[in-house]
């Protein structure tokens, strides 16, 4: 058995009637319903017993997401950042922030990977674009991280260059494997295992038909604190004996928002802002040592590297409440449902040391929300 | 009756076994639990029916929160800001910001009454300070506001000196008076009655043993969003006739959090982000035209205004995982209950034009919150 | 002899030959080059001798910019802030940096006034706008302030709402008065007289012919950092009697930087971070006291108060390296002349308690100069 | 000849008798004025002609910059960083600005080059802390950059881990070597040879008789902006057939300034805001390719990494206007003057496809300023 089969054999939030938020979600519920949007993984799990550094046990990987099917460097899109506790080491944030634009792939990783991925990421570019820093400029490389350490040797840095090539080059459109691959293999989030979650709403049409994707990778939280639509799941479910702290700032959650709503880097980053009440909603309190960063980009209207204006295919949207309110809505909700999905996907782990993280069990949890009455809260959600 | 006696006869959320968190609150549960915060109101109601802009009706007021018994501009406190979203007309951040210090109360009023209500404080100052711009330096007065033009005569700018005054020399510790009073008169939340709301958390003796209180006016959201510890109240209640929409850009939130632990602006400007999951927790996704601004203040040490260096009575604390945490979650708790308590605590008003914004309902609030397994689920969050 | 014919006489730093930077000026090499800027003063200088606070001496002003001829609230500009020392009192800058408009006129005044300034302009505005905070949203006033209590009886905040309405009425394109007038009357700066300022500058052709004009209200330094064209006048010039440091906390600097260049908000954030670099040529270094503010907006293309988009005029500029460094170099420059033309147009004055501030004196400062290699060095920086 | 022997042959700014500024300079008149600090580099200079990807020519290097003799990371100091213009590729910022803390060397090298050597000094640092990740949390590391591209192979990527490590362990105090050397190596400034520099400066005795010193990488700037002592060199120096402009975004500058006053992070990222001062005063316009950073940090009092609070040798300063406006000048000064020193401490340098950058001409630059009235007008400034 495959891990991407383990993975579609655990349920997504939807599959157990836990409809969270008010909006719809696009077919794939994924962040690859905004059209262009692809995602690849490469998962790296090998050894197991006791923490060898540089050699083992491995329980991490990489997750790349490429904004369109072109040249990211050719054709930028528009883009926004927000560093909700900027304890991290995300990489690329500085030049987003100063020019509106995202010129790469973003990849995901482990935190003292995330350096390797970065130059990793830079030579993919280069090969595609051999003018850059000869003649003309040079390329700002965007590449977030979490620690998964608990389960990692992460002092190894098992990601090299072929792990993201071979993420870049598997990327695509469709669904989007969940739960302990790539990036997330070896995240935990609130004491249960984590790893990357995602989810999509769509805006009503009188608010311009548009969609609004969230991939996140899920490394946060104590396990008292996790709410699952309202319910105190963390705080009600048994508690088993390996449930573990995270280790000191073992937190952690990178979020990546993609929308084909025309917005400019100004009003991405507002939408950027509300992922952390997709977060808060889940009971994350942004925690001390927790490094929680999101970033959004628009795949609509590209700016060519060389061109003197941008190509706009559809004009920039005003701030009008309605419109903006329920891209807000949904950049909440998706982040919500992409933090639940990355737990409910990810299948239990043992890793370094013989640590675990069980995975979020399922029977007792559906049996939780009945007594809380959902699915029928649900229900009442919608519309 | 008065208005004072009408608060007091609806429940808080602790009233009705809702208990928000897992953290415990003070005595009070108020933002006077921080010893030496006090807290006045003036409140301003006046007149029925047909708006005549200038004339009435008048439903607003003014509400100010001394960060202690003495004067602060001679003891500045040190103090963080965080602009969950920037529409509004908050006057006095810059300086927080840049400098880490409060030197004056923080008022809050109605939006367009803002720059009088500061003119009022900087009168005030005056009195009590007449060297400031002669001999010594200017004062930065703070003054936030929501926009409670749905019931009130927004353009009138009802409220004047003496109100700034009164509210300010009534400003005293102890139990707090909440719901529509002072700024909180004429707001609306979740298309409810809001207002002030205030609430209280203590942290653990091995963290610190430290107390956070919030303050909040509550003017934001729609009433679909509307969660109550984790319940949808907002749609599942009955939908009332008089339930309207805010008007354009109507939205908004004040959120003012005091603390007694020795922090540094710089950690109070984290604790001051935090305020906006407290936000997410009762469904606000920030709105477009929601400014909603959080200020967090630390009572303890104090700078002198013509001293050479801080005050110190405790050592600042440093950036302990476990420490910061606590005071995290309390931050989050406490803003969140505030939200809620200022609903509870607000009866119905009629305002101008008619309008009608209506208390949450008590009784079928109640009945909602057992079908969804209340007060049980909020005793599972105890420790 | 009138105020303006003070003014009018003594020479702007063109007519000394002191040509600072490279980029050609304006026809009138003032903000209001830029199409549809419009200034106006009102100056008030009253009363004489020791100091009454609430009576006077008066010397303080009030200066409106508005960004064109039209109704801003109905006519909105795209618009960035950057705050390079947030010691001072701006009011309006959260939303602008918020949603990257200006709807309202910029007005400048004393600081202490700034609140009733910014009333009397809200108040102003709704009787152009009677449907503000009834049926549509409210409004963002904007004003700056610089603090003259060295001259003024700051206490006594003299700017009212007529004078307010009259600096507004008075508003119109064409040459701008220049030193101590409007909200420059009481100003000091590097110990001498200081004021408003204006210059401008225009980009080349292949750059898009664009205008950026700059507007000061000058008020901070001390004596030996003033440098004019590179030279060190300030140390050089001998010392007056009167000479004397600023208050605590006397400085501040307001810059408004407008262009007819049609950039997003993002760009026009940053080209104010660039007015820094302006007053840095002049030898300021932000004091501690100096809040120094910097507002940028564009006058091109349009957001109609209910329009579903920007009106475009004219296509956005891509950020191309010849384009946007043009416009950097063209606001450094502008904000350095106009800080060095605010000093040169002041006349001496003298204000409360017999409190000197004497104007920059011509002749040694020609002198100096020239001893310096004037004006022969400026002629070496024209292409 | 050596390249520190040819350097040492070249003069600076005060051998010239070029004082910039008015405070005096420490003993060293480098960032090893400030008590602790340590500096290395190493330089790789390799092949010529033709460029190759990847294999050369070979013009660039890396710098070192220890806060202190100890462990930084078990021993952190407090510091603040500016983003001036965020056109860079920096790594670190966001958890020094969240966290207030510097718990690595700061290391300087190539643009491309920046990912590769941030895993080196993690490298590093991991052997120095075994348990990093396994028992205690991650580290921060930081690493700037600018872009050399136009003499080194940029793509080769040629600074490894065995240059990092050389770099680290030759780092001292005492003098610093500058010009083209370390992260210097293949760096223009003002299309000039740029590359390393640094100066310090002295505050009062009733100032605290603090030290600031700062060192930069200058990689920034067109020829006719440069200005030196206030006298438009760029413009008046006759042109060269080599000058040619830096490549597209070639351009930016790293800045460095260090404190043994006993700061704040809060207070240190006021300091790094001035350091756009210091470069404006040089000609600097902040352009739109240029990625210019300025990290801060104070040697005094420590953070333990597993202490409860701070170590405080010093009482912390509270804003006192001297105070703060000393250490603001200082910071100034020392940030122009290092930008001078680098260019004049460098050599001609000719780099790949036989790019040449000539060093800046001495005698013709002595003869210019003294027309221009030097070194007199230095002396002016003296106190």
């Amino acid at each position: 058995m495959t891990l991407s089969e383990e993975s579609t054999q655990r349920p997504r939030a939807r599959d157990l009637d836990i409809t969270l938020g008010r909006l719809p979600c696009g077919p794939l519920n994924a962040i690859t319903d905004v059209d262009g949007v692809q995602v690849g993984h490469c998962t790296l799990i090998q050894g197991e017993g006791k923490l060898v550094p540089g050699r083992g046990p491995i329980r991490t990987g990489v997750t790349a997401i490429l904004p369109h099917g072109g040249n990211p460097y050719r054709e930028k899109v528009a883009a926004g950042a927000d560093i909700i506790n900027g304890y991290g080491k995300c990489v690329g944030l500085p030049q987003i922030m100063e020019l509106g634009q995202l010129e790469s792939p973003i990849l995901l990783t482990s935190t003292l990977n995330v350096w390797l991925v970065a130059d990793a990421l830079l030579e993919w570019t280069l090969e595609r674009n051999p003018d850059i820093a000869i003649t003309t400029s040079t390329v700002n490389v965007v590449v977030g991280e979490c620690h998964d350490g608990y389960l990692n040797d992460a002092q190894g840095r098992h990601v090299r260059r072929e792990h993201v090539y071979q993420a870049l080059e598997e990327a695509r459109s469709g669904p989007v494997v969940q739960g302990a691959v790539g990036a997330g293999t070896g995240m935990s989030c609130f004491e249960f295992k984590g790893g990357v979650g995602t989810s999509s709403r769509c805006t009503p049409d009188d608010s311009g038909a548009f969609t609004v994707g969230a991939l996140v990778v899920s490394n946060f939280g104590t396990r008292e604190q996790l709410v699952i639509g309202g319910v105190p799941v963390g705080l009600a479910l048994p508690k088993s004996d390996s449930s573990t702290p995270l280790l000191p700032d073992g937190g952690s959650v990178m979020i990546v928002l993609a929308t084909d709503a025309p917005l400019t880097s100004r009003q991405l980053t507002r939408i950027a802002r509300r992922a952390a009440a997709g977060l808060a909603r889940t009971g994350s309190t942004h925690g001390q040592g927790s490094g929680d960063f999101a970033i959004a980009f628009s795949t609509t209207n590209r700016h060519p590297h060389d061109g003197k204006s941008w190509l706009r295919t559809r004009e920039m949207v005003a701030e009008r409440d309605h419109v903006m309110n329920c891209l807000f809505q949904a950049a909440v909700e998706a982040t919500e449902e992409a933090v639940i999905d990355s737990m409910l996907q990810a299948h239990t782990m043992v890793g370094r040391d013989g640590h675990v993280r069980e995975a979020l069990p399922i029977g007792p949890l559906v049996e939780l929300m009945h007594r809380h009455g959902w699915p029928e809260v649900g229900r009442e959600w919608l519309p």
